[in-house]
């Protein structure tokens, strides 16, 4: 079997490395010359929206799938008549436009925090009205990471805003507090059958994730239950193959989707070590017609994203409890290059040593 | 860090599939080729003698190991003056010469079944006088997996014998009787420091192993310390750094060493998912000089060679238990193209899965 990848980055290096392993012979297509995944599998260079790089990632694969959910979806609907392509192209539809992704969740009963699409100033206006404030204003497609956000506290703010963001299409959410985000990774086979990762606690530092532990503790007896549930909603409806992942706000009972995912996710690579068998392995399985394997944790594990540039693998493979994964990308300020994932062997463990951890892998705010 | 690799095959590729998380960049060389290893890494092909591609080799590289102990010792020397070389090549000496190797465990207390080495038929009689029958006559160099090997119960077979193998440096060993094969994977870091996997039973079927269990049951109180405490001797004796096997017999109380490799070992594939940290990330961890990871192992395993063939994937990964491994190799007779572990959360589950499973994976014996 070979597996095409569309994007050469992190995911898709992992999604190789753990390829291989499975007899699945995978190739990557990127635009970057030092596409990370490059270093462990073929690399077709093109851009995403190159018909002569799709023809020739088509023609070195038996099913083509993702790494990241911006793929144009006519790339991935060219792909999709002449080799199957997981997940289904309507997946990086509903995923790639804010709008449509929420009221897609919302139509499945998956409850989302109150948001309005924005065109215009007086559209704007309205949404802050409707909605009150505190609000998100966030362009519809194409954010990541905190990108192409704005928080809006006061009127001050909203003008502020729709400076920087208008003439875009947008759209307004309502800022729900929360307790804390969680997120879910789900996996579903070729042939219908389900798998959920347990829920993972998250913690985001300027917009992008710093902190995973998994499994998240004081669930209660049903908050996990009802995000699998959730999750499973959106596989089915999707006739979806792969993993998903969906991230959301807990607000004591309450759970809001804040968005989801068409690919593997960072809040899931603490599953490579801390899971049975790995999202990145599932959704290899998945989008090649394998049985999945199992997505329960094995012990309890904490994930820290390296940003910018990676300790020194001594400094942290110190620590005998730490699994270090480096991206093999150059170092660049606010560029995701490797992360640690650190077990433990029971709850108790996890809460007396994460304290030390997070001392040990916290990387300094933004301006702080 | 670069890290260079004697050898292509299934141990150079789970060698390089480990290396990359590490942030180390692997290269291979090898004379094939379709070499395995080099569908995950940039692959230098030419002869372990060929000193073009050793030197290619060596630009490309901080430090070079290799992944079999056949590899010449003039190579290892010859590349050890340019870069680091681990194992040090005086363990690739050592392992390379039946006769050396048994002297050299003796000459630290590590006992053996007994040998003597044998050139001539006068020799070899004189031998098998003082040894005794049955014993089994091998060649001092260059055998693996059962080959160049003939075991003799009767004065007619150490005529047969000497027929087909006399002429070679050879060694007679007396055949002890034993209850089962053990093997232990022990690792040592640039600094000094050891860390020693449990001991495993091996099963083998003509030659060639067929199956582990990790860590192996019914050990009493003090004859894994006793393996690593052997173990122990021969790394720091050798000032080793990397991974070693040591195979025994365990003949009761008794622990007798059939051989050693200065290498990662089939025996210890388990620990890929069977314990904290793989033989392969130690070995890479050893060589580029980082910190050992945790040998001990996370629950119990039992890895199934596939010789020949592999099973459909699909086949395979059915039980939620089993992690496939396939070597991305050619299919051949007698040739290992793959393996699988099976994970039991405790030794009763394991007891009570191992017929299910060996029954699943067994292979048919040559001639049954």
């Amino acid at each position: 079997m070979r597996l095409g990848i569309l994007g050469g980055g992190q995911l898709g290096r992992m999604l190789a490395l753990a390829a291989h392993p499975l007899g699945v012979r995978p190739t990557v297509l990127d635009p970057a010359a030092e596409a990370c995944a490059g270093h462990v599998c073929p690399h077709v260079r093109g851009e995403f929206d190159d018909f002569r790089a799709l023809y020739e990632l088509a023609q070195a694969s038996d099913v083509v799938t993702y790494e990241f959910e911006n793929v144009p979806v006519e790339s991935a609907r060219w792909l999709a008549e002449r080799v199957p392509v997981f997940p289904p192209p309507r997946a990086l539809e509903v995923s790639q436009d804010r709008v449509v992704e929420k009221t897609f969740l919302n139509s499945l009963g998956v409850p989302t925090p109150p948001f309005a699409a924005v065109e215009t100033r007086a559209e704007f206006d309205a949404a802050v009205t409707a909605i009150g404030l505190p609000a998100v204003l966030k362009t519809r497609r194409f954010g990541y990471d905190g990108k192409g956000q704005a928080v809006i506290r006061t009127p001050a703010d909203a003008d502020h805003a729709w400076e920087t963001l208008g003439g875009r299409p947008l759209i307004l959410e309502g800022f729900v507090p929360f307790d804390r985000e969680l997120s879910i990774l789900a996996v579903r086979g070729r042939d219908g059958s389900i798998g959920t990762y347990p829920l993972v606690e998250n913690e985001h530092r300027d917009g992008i994730l710093h902190r995973s532990v998994a499994p998240a503790g004081d669930l209660g007896e049903e908050l996990g239950e009802r995000a699998a549930e959730y999750a499973a909603r959106i596989l089915t409806e999707l006739d979806y193959v792969g993993v998903l992942a969906v991230e959301w706000f807990q607000d004591g009972p309450r759970l809001l989707a804040n968005e989801m995912a068409p690919r593997v996710h960072n809040s899931g690579h603490w599953s490579i070590e801390g899971a049975h068998c790995s999202q990145f392995e599932n959704h290899v399985r998945a989008v090649c017609g394998l049985p999945l394997g199992r997505c329960d944790a094995a012990g309890w594990s904490a994930m820290f994203n390296f940003i910018g540039t990676v300790p020194a693998a001594a400094a942290v493979l110190a620590d005998p409890a730490a699994h270090l994964h480096h991206y093999g990308k150059a170092d660049r300020p606010g560029r995701k290059v490797g992360h640690v994932t650190l077990r433990a062997g029971g709850a108790d463990e996890l809460a007396e040593k994460l304290p030390g951890w997070s001392a040990a892998f916290d990387r300094p705010r933004a301006g702080g």
